[in-house]
């Protein structure tokens, strides 16, 4: 069944369901690759402040947002980032117009007061279970994680997530002092045009991910 | 410093820079809260497959996309995952539309060779490591659960996550027979006018969550 077929199906269903805007769901989803060339232009802080503006109102757990960034931009900085990144990465961070280091706050605590406070025992929880804390942090940042990448997508930016690298040896270089624990590396700067990209690898389909009961 | 001052210096930073159109930022993340109240009005399953046939293309490490949906609609499934909940979201469950289960698969390396063919070895190294494969399927969903999140909302429906309930409770039942882990419940639905959600929670701001160096 292609899309165009559900869209049909969905249609007849039910004729005033609106589903998902086309242009939308092209440029968040279905047109966006994983980005591995950019165009010689700068991606500007304030850009990336404007994104986060907007995808830090996506909910977490208790509103936690534990989400935290590291832009790294200066060449000694990039040079830094590159000795912690898997061989085959370095020469994209080093190349890169910007890289994000996404990091997990795991003192997500501290702000609990002012960000929950209808539940503002939880930080006395939260502060005597480092283990359960680091958890909480590391999946809501995740989450939060897959709000940053569409919204860097919805601002016209190109993304290249990266999972290769070593995270302790990024915690305790460019994130030492801090609790942030680094979970993923992004590229990030304008698509340098549609014909640099790897072919689209494929998806699972609706029956192999999905049960109703 | 509000949004339209942001957007203004943005704006005189780099003229061309086109950032996130307000309107999808307002739909998707700004206007949007977490809904505990929805209309009378069913879900289909099909809105929520085409949401997905969407919200599937975002990426993963390795184009893993381990995110698994339970979808949670008879009276009997409704009870049965109540009973599974902590006691405040009881009542939501059995009152939403449309209950979604967020489950990551731990047995993802079996649709490798096709899902990731450029680095189809590595379905052995993740079956030979159960641990580190239990903790890919959870970020990568985690991640994955994000976009689902932004996809549902872009459709219009609203969307109630929900991470109080006992995973193995859930795993142990409905899930029983796979290698599914439930992460989330999501309560998925029409929000019931805009007089029906919690006042926002405030959250932090850029200086709080974000380093260049």
């Amino acid at each position: 069944m292609t899309s165009t077929d559900l869209a049909d199906d969905l249609a007849a269903l039910a004729p005033d369901l609106r589903g998902i805007d086309a242009q939308v769901a092209d440029r968040l989803f279905r047109d966006a690759r994983t980005v591995g060339r950019f165009l010689d232009r700068d991606v500007p802080d304030a850009l990336v402040r404007e994104v986060h503006d907007v995808v830090r109102w996506g909910p977490t757990a208790l509103n936690t947002v534990p989400l935290r960034l590291l832009l790294v931009r200066s060449p000694q900085g990039r040079a830094r980032l590159a000795t912690h990144m898997s061989e085959g990465n370095r020469e994209r961070v080093l190349a890169a117009p910007l890289t994000v280091v996404v990091a997990a706050d795991a003192d997500f605590h501290q702000h609990m007061s002012r960000l929950t406070p209808h539940a503002a025992h939880l930080a006395d929880v939260f502060a005597a279970d480092p283990q359960g804390r680091e958890r909480a942090a590391r999946d809501n940042t995740w989450l939060q994680a897959g709000y940053l990448v569409v919204g860097l997508r919805a601002a016209g930016l190109g993304v290249g997530p990266m999972g290769g690298f070593d995270p302790a040896g990024i915690d305790d270089d460019l994130l030492a002092g801090t609790g942030w624990r680094s979970l993923l590396v992004l590229n990030v700067g304008w698509p340098d045009g549609p014909g640099t990209h790897h072919a689209r690898a494929p998806r699972l389909e609706w029956d192999e991910v999905a049960r109703t009961v």
